[in-house]
C-alpha cells in the first residue's frame, strides 16, 4: 500500500524540513500532530500555505516513498550549502527568503516555525543538518600529531641500537616475510633455512663465549630474539629452541667437554639439537618425569628409557625432522639409587637423517600456530649413551660408578637445573610485548584511517574516533610501553648475574612472562576484532600472530602453574619477613602484624577525585603497592587458618587458588608500574616525557580500573572515585589519540615488518 | 663442592625423618639448627645417638646429595606403608620400635621427637608424607556422577528430537568428520559436497513453504542450524549463506515471481548464490553503500555498477568460486532521484562457472578460520539486469517507470529490509553457544582425566580439582546453559512472528547474538589454554573452532555495534515510558523520576551475606533488573546533559559509548537469566531442577561477581558481601564438580562429533 500525495508547493517548502522531520521514522504521533498541525501561529498563515501543511499530517495516511523523497530533495536542493542552519526553523527561513517572502509574512512565518520546532524538540543545528547536500570528497581534518615517532623510539629501545637496527635490516628482505599461506612440510624447510641465515650471521651465539663465536653478552642476545618477535613466531621459536634452550642446556647444565665438543656444533647448526623435557603426562609437574636414565657399571653408560607411551617426550620442538641430537630429562639411577632429574645429551638421527635405533620419533601434526616447527614425541627404547653425556655441572657420575653433587638437596638441585628456563621465560615474555606491539600497530594504524559512520549530514569518521575503540586499544598501548620498560630491566638484572638466578629474578621472570603473554594474547584478538573482517584476512596477520603467541601462555611454564610459582615465592619472602620458621604446617605464626603498610591508607585518600591526585605518580604507585600487600596478608592468613584446622598444605593452597594467582598479578602489575616510573624519570626531553606520563597514568589508572571491584570492597576506593577513575581513563584516552598514531610508530616496526596491507595505508 | 659424609647408623634413624626435612630445601637456618641441636630432650639420650645426630648438623657443611638420598631412603624402606605416620615424630617412633627400642628410651626418643617437630613447625601428618613408598598404579577414585546426562538433555534440547538426532547421525558419518589439515581448495570442495548432501536430505528448505520442499517451519530450520554447530563451522557457515542468507533474502525481500523463478533453485542448491551487502568500504555502515542500481526506462533496467575500488562488495560467501547469483545490495535510482538502499538479484557466472561480462570477482584468500568458505570481492561494471530482478517487497520500479513503496520512511524502509539479517543474528547466535559447547565438553573431559601434581606423598589429582580450572570452565558451562535457554525462548518467539521481526526482537536478537559470540571465542580460547599444549593440537579441534568461531563477533553485525544498536532500543523505550517526545535534542525531558525501581531497593540487602538469600532466585533477579535500570538511567540522564550544553547525538553517544555498551550487556544478562528461570520452572523431575538451580545460580553470582565493581560503586553491594558472593562461586563450582562430566554430556554431542582425542580417553 503506497502512501498518500501531499501538496508540495513553493508555499509548503518553508515547512518541508519539520513536516520531513516529523515523518523520517515513518510514523506520526499523537505530539508530533499536536505540535505542527495545532500551532496557534499557525492559524494566522494564509490558506493556502495552511492547507498544504495539513495535507501532510494525515495520522492515518502517511505521504508516499516519493512524495518524502521529494520534500527531502527539494529542501535540499533550494538550500545549498546553507542547510547547515542554526535550526529547522531557520532552515525554512532561508527557503522562505529564496521565494521573496518578507516583512509581515516573513514574521508569521518565523514565529510558527520556531513554535513547530520547539514543540517537536527539534531545536537546534543537529536536525537541520540532514539537509546539507552530501559533499563526497569531504574529510575531517585529523588534529596533527605532535609527538616524534623517532626520538620516543630512543626511549623505548635505547639499547643494542646497531645489533637490532642489523637483525630488522635482515628481517625486511623479502625473503623473511613471513609467508601468509604455506604448506606445513614447506614452512619447515622455510623456517630451518632463515635459522641458519641467522646462524651464519652469528647472532644465534651472542650470549656463548668468545670461543664459541659469541661475545658472552646475554642481553645483546634477548634483544635479537626481541627483534626477531616483530617478524614470523615460528622463526623466532625455532631460533629460541636451538640456541636458546638446546645450547643453553648444553652450557649451562654441562661442562667444559660438553662445550667444547657440542657448544660449537650447536651455534652453526651443524648440530641441530631438541630440549627433550616434557612428556605426555608430565608437562607441568616435570619433577615427575618418567623417562629414566639408569647407569650401567659395566659398559659405563646411561640407559635412556621410556616406560610407557605416556612416558614419551611430547611436543618437542626441532624432533620431527631436524633434530640430530636432544637434551634429555630423565630420573637418573645411579647403583639402584633414584637421584632425581638430570639432563643427558642424546644423539636421535645420524647424519644422513635417519633415527637411530632404539629411537622413535612421530610427528605431534598440524597446531594452532608455529607450524614451522617441526614438534615431535620421542620414545627410547633402552638407548645407550657413554657416561660423558650426562651434563653434569649440577651432578655427576665418577670413575668409581658413585653420583655426586655440588647440591646436596635434591629439591634445590633440581630447582637449579630447571634455572635454564629462566631464560626462556625472561625471552619469552620479552617476545610476547613485542608481538603485541605488532597487533597495536596494524589496529591502530587501520584505526586511524578507516571510517565508519559519522554525524548526520557530515563525513564519517575515522573509527579511533570512538571511545570504545580507544578503550580498546589505547590502554594496551600504554601496557605495551610499561612492559616493554620492565622486560628491559629484568633483562639487564638477569645478564647481569652470572650463574644461575637468584630465586628474587626466577619469580620476577615468572610472573613477567605470564602477565606479558597473556596480555599479548588477548591483545592480538582485541586488535584482531578491532580490524573487523579486514583483521580476519590472514594477508593482515594477526590470525596467525594470535595463533601463534596463544601458546606462549602454555609453553616455557604454563601461566596459571607460575602465577602460583610467583605466590609461593611472595609467600615465602612475607614468611621471612615475619620471622616465620616454615609456612606449612606452621605453628609459630606471628599472630598479628602489629603495624604494617595496610594500616597506613590515608582515609582522605579514598574520595580524593581532583586531577591532581588522580594523575599523580604516587598515589599510583601506593594503590598497586597496597593492593599487593594487602592480598598477600590476607592469603598469608586464610592458609594459616586452614592449615590450623588440619587441612593439608595441598587443599588448603587449592581453595585460595584464586586468591594466590590473583596476589601474583598483583605482585607484577606493581613491579611493572615501578618500572615505567624510573623509565621516565630517565628521560630528559620534555617532550618525550610528557607523553610518556600521560600513558604511565593510564596504565596505572586502567590497573586500578579494572580491579576495581577489588579496592572498593576493601574500602580504599568509594564508589564517586571509582566512577572519576573510569572518566579519567576515558579522558586520558583522549588526549593520546591525535598522538596514537607515532605512539605506536615509537615501537620502531618498519612498513616492510609490519606487512600488513591495512597497516600500510 | 660435595658435602660431608655423617653418620647413617641404626641409632641415627629414628631421628632421619626430622633431619631429612630439615635440610629438605639445601639450607639449614639458625632456627632449624636450634630446634633439633639445642632441644633439651636431646641431652637425656646417649653419647651415641647425640653425636650421630649432631654431625648432621653442621650449617656450614651440608650433608652430601648422596647421604640425604641415603637418608630418605632409608627411612622409606624402614617405614614400608607406615609412612604415612601421624607426624614425623610418629614415624621416628615406628623406626625405633623396629629397632627393638622400649620403655624408657622409647619415651625419651619420642620426648625429643616431638619437641624437635614442634621447634620446627612441622607437626602433622603432611609433613612424613614424602616417606610413604611410590605407589604408581595408585589413583584416587573420582566421587561418582550422580546425574543422569540423558535425561537431562531431553531439558536442555526439548524440541525437533527426531530432526536434531536424524542430522546428528549424519554428522557422525566418517565423511562429515571435519578435517584436521587440509588445502584450501579442497576444503572449499569439501564443503560444498556435504552441502549438497545435507540438501538433498531436504533439511535446507525446512523455512520455506511447502511448494519449495520446506514446512513453513523457521525453528526447525534453526534447530538444524545449531545441530550443524558442533561440527564444522566452515559447512554450517556455507550452509547459512545459501539456505538462509541467499534463499532468505529472495524470499523475505521478493515476492511471488522470485519465488516462483529462483528460491526453489537456491533450496536445491541447483543455483548457489551469494548475500552482496557489505563493500570495502563499508561493513557496519552499510547505509552508505556505495554500488549503484541506475533504472534505465529506455531498455527497462537497472545498471548495476560499483564506482570505485572500495566500493566493491567484499568479504561475500560462495563469491570466489561457487556463487552463480548474488542478492546485491545497491543505492536505488529511479529518474534520478536516489530511494536508497534496495536488492536486486544479479548473475554472476554462467552454467560453466566463468564470470559473466561486466563481473570482476577476486578470492580473499586466506583467513584466520572458516577457510572452506570462498570469500570474495566483487566488482560491477555497468552490469544491466532486468527490471523484475529488483527484489520488490519493499519498493517497486512500476510499468511507468516510477518508483513506489509500501513504506513511506526511506530509514524505517532501510531497516525492515534489514530485519532479514535478524535471523542470521539469531541463528548466530545460538550456534555460538553450541560451538562453545564442543570446546566446554572437550575441555571438562580432559580436566576430568587429565592429572598434574598432587599432594606430598599422593598421586595426582585430576587437574578439575583444581579451583583455577573449576572456576574457568565451569561458570562457562552454566552461561552455556542459561544461553540455550535464552535462544530457545528468542527463536520460538522470533519463529512465530510473521513477517518482518517488531523491533523489540530485533533488539533482543542483537544483544543476544553479540553476547553469545563473545562468549564462544573467550571460552573456546579458555578451553585452548585449559587443555595446555594438548589443546594447542590440530587434531583436538579447539584452534579450529576458536579460529572459525572468532569472526562470529564481526560478521552479521559487528559486536560493538549491535551492542549500540540495543543500547539505542533501550533508550527509545525509555524516552517512550518517560513521555518524552525525542529523545535527541529534546527540551521536554522529564525532569526527575520522582519514583522508580531504583529507590525501591533495600538497604539491608546490600549486607546479607546468608546461604538463603545468596543463592535465592529473587536476589539474582533484582540484582540485574536493577542494575540494568540504573545504567539506563544513568546513562539517559548524561545524554540529556551533554544534549542540553549543546553537543550533538553523535558526540555526545561517543562520550557514552562504553556506558551504553555495558548496558545493552547488563540488559542481555537480564534476559537470559529470566530464561534460565522459567526453564526450570517448567522441569517436574527434582533430580534435574536440583542441578540446574545450582549452575543458574552460578550463572547469576557469576555475573554478579564480574560487574562487582559497578554494584560496589553504586552502593548494591558492600566489601563484606562481594566477598561472600566470591567465596560462593567457588563453593557452587565445588558442588558442581562431581557432575562436570554428566553436565557436559548433557549437551547431547556424541563421541564422533566430539571427535577431539583427549576428550575420548
Amino acid at each position: 500500500v503506497d502512501g498518500v500525495s501531499p501538496t508540495l508547493t513553493s508555499a509548503l517548502l518553508p515547512f518541508a524540513p519539520v513536516l520531513h522531520v516529523a515523518w523520517a521514522d515513518g510514523r506520526l504521533t499523537p505530539a508530533e500532530f499536536e505540535a505542527i498541525a495545532c500551532a496557534p501561529e499557525l492559524e494566522r498563515l494564509d490558506a493556502d500555505t495552511r492547507s498544504a501543511v495539513t495535507s501532510w499530517l494525515l495520522p492515518g495516511s502517511p505521504p508516499s516513498a516519493a512524495s518524502l523523497a521529494q520534500l527531502h530533495e527539494a529542501v535540499r536542493n533550494a538550500a545549498g550549502p546553507q542547510g547547515d542552519a542554526a535550526s529547522l526553523a531557520e532552515l525554512g527561513l532561508v527557503l522562505a527568503r529564496q521565494q521573496g517572502a518578507q516583512g509581515d509574512r516573513l514574521d508569521r512565518l518565523q514565529q510558527a516555525l520556531r513554535a513547530m520546532e520547539t514543540a517537536l524538540g527539534v531545536a537546534g543545528a543537529e536536525a537541520a543538518r540532514s539537509f546539507v547536500p552530501l559533499s563526497d570528497g569531504a574529510q575531517l581534518v585529523a588534529p596533527a600529531p605532535s609527538l616524534n615517532a623517532t626520538a620516543l623510539n630512543g626511549v623505548v629501545d635505547p639499547d643494542h641500537v646497531e645489533l637490532r637496527g642489523r637483525v630488522m635490516r635482515m628481517l625486511e628482505r623479502p625473503e623473511f616475510a613471513s609467508p601468509v599461506e604455506i604448506d606445513r612440510a614447506e614452512y619447515r624447510a622455510w623456517v630451518l633455512e632463515r635459522c641458519r641465515a641467522l646462524s651464519a650471521d652469528g647472532v644465534g651465539a651472542l650470549a656463548y663465549p668468545a670461543e664459541f663465536g659469541g661475545r658472552s653478552d646475554v642481553a645483546a642476545s634477548i634483544a635479537v630474539f626481541e627483534t626477531l618477535a616483530h617478524n614470523d613466531l615460528s622463526l623466532l621459536v625455532k631460533y629460541g629452541v636451538q640456541f636458546g634452550l638446546f645450547a643453553g642446556s648444553i652450557f649451562q647444565l654441562g661442562t667444559r667437554s660438553h662445550h667444547v665438543r657440542f657448544l660449537a656444533r650447536a651455534l652453526t647448526l651443524e648440530l641441530p639439537g631438541c630440549f627433550a623435557m616434557t612428556e605426555t603426562a608430565h608437562g607441568s609437574n616435570v619433577r615427575d618425569v618418567e623417562t629414566t636414565a639408569t647407569y650401567d657399571r659395566a659398559t659405563d653408560e646411561f640407559i635412556v628409557h621410556t616406560p610407557h607411551q605416556r612416558a614419551r617426550k611430547d611436543y618437542i620442538g626441532n624432533a620431527a625432522l631436524h633434530g640430530r641430537m636432544a637434551t634429555v630429562f630423565a630420573q637418573l639411577i645411579v647403583g639402584g639409587q633414584r637421584q632425581g632429574v638430570h639432563a643427558l645429551l642424546v644423539p636421535l638421527r645420524d647424519d644422513s637423517g635417519s633415527t637411530l635405533r632404539g629411537v622413535q620419533i612421530e610427528d605431534c601434526g598440524a597446531k594452532e600456530g608455529l607450524n614451522g616447527i617441526d614438534n615431535g614425541r620421542i620414545a627410547f627404547d633402552r638407548v645407550r649413551v657413554p657416561r660423558d653425556h650426562l651434563l653434569d655441572r649440577f651432578g655427576s657420575v665418577g670413575d668409581d660408578g658413585v653420583y655426586t653433587s655440588p647440591i646436596a638437596s635434591a629439591t634445590r638441585r633440581f630447582f637449579t637445573m630447571l634455572g635454564t628456563l629462566v631464560s626462556g621465560r625472561v625471552s619469552i615474555g620479552s617476545a610476547s610485548v613485542r608481538a603485541a606491539r605488532v597487533g597495536l600497530s596494524i589496529a591502530v594504524r587501520y584505526a586511524h584511517t578507516r571510517r565508519q559512520f559519522g554525524p548526520e549530514g557530515s563525513p564519517e569518521v575515522p573509527i579511533l574516533d570512538y571511545l570504545t575503540m580507544q578503550r580498546r586499544l589505547l590502554p594496551r598501548v600504554a601496557t605495551a610501553y610499561a612492559l616493554g620498560f620492565a622486560a628491559r630491566d629484568l633483562i639487564r638484572r638477569f645478564s647481569d648475574h652470572a650463574g644461575p638466578p637468584p630465586q628474587e629474578i626466577e619469580v620476577e621472570a615468572a610472573g613477567f612472562k605470564a602477565y606479558a603473554s597473556d596480555f599479548a594474547v588477548h591483545t592480538l584478538l582485541v586488535c584482531r576484532q578491532a580490524c573487523g573482517g579486514q583483521g580476519y584476512l590472514a594477508v593482515n596477520r594477526l590470525p596467525r600472530l594470535l595463533a601463534d603467541a596463544d601458546v606462549f601462555t602454555t609453553f616455557e611454564g604454563d601461566n596459571t602453574v607460575l602465577a602460583q610459582l610467583v605466590a609461593k615465592g611472595l609467600l615465602t619472602q612475607y614468611r621471612e619477613q615475619f620471622g616465620e620458621l616454615r609456612l606449612w604446617g606452621a605453628v609459630r605464626w606471628v599472630t598479628d602484624r602489629a603495624a604494617s603498610a595496610l594500616a597506613e591508607r590515608n582515609p582522605i585518600a579514598t574520595r580524593r577525585t581532583d586531577e591532581d591526585h588522580l594523575l599523580d605518580p604516587e598515589y599510583h604507585a601506593s594503590a598497586l603497592d597496597w593492593r599487593e600487600a594487602r592480598l598477600l596478608d590476607s592469603l598469608a592468613r586464610r592458609l594459616r587458618h586452614r592449615i590450623e584446622a588440619g587441612e593439608d598444605s595441598f587443599a588448603a593452597l587449592n581453595a585460595c587458588q584464586d586468591h594466590a594467582i590473583h596476589t601474583a598479578r598483583a605482585h607484577t602489575e606493581r613491579l611493572v608500574l615501578g618500572q615505567f616510573h624510573a623509565a621516565i624519570a630517565g628521560v630528559a626531553d620534555e617532550k618525550l616525557a610528557q607523553p610518556l606520563r600521560t600513558l604511565c597514568a593510564l596504565f596505572a589508572l586502567h590497573a586500578v580500573e579494572r580491579d576495581a571491584a577489588f579496592f572498593l570492597a576493601k574500602g580504599y576506593l568509594e564508589g564517586v572515585k571509582a566512577e572519576a577513575i573510569r572518566t579519567m581513563v576515558n579522558r586520558l584516552c583522549g588526549e593520546l589519540r591525535p598522538d596514537a598514531r607515532p605512539l605506536v610508530d615509537a615501537f620502531g616496526i618498519p612498513d616492510a615488518v609490519l606487512a600488513a596491507p591495512i597497516a600500510l595505508r
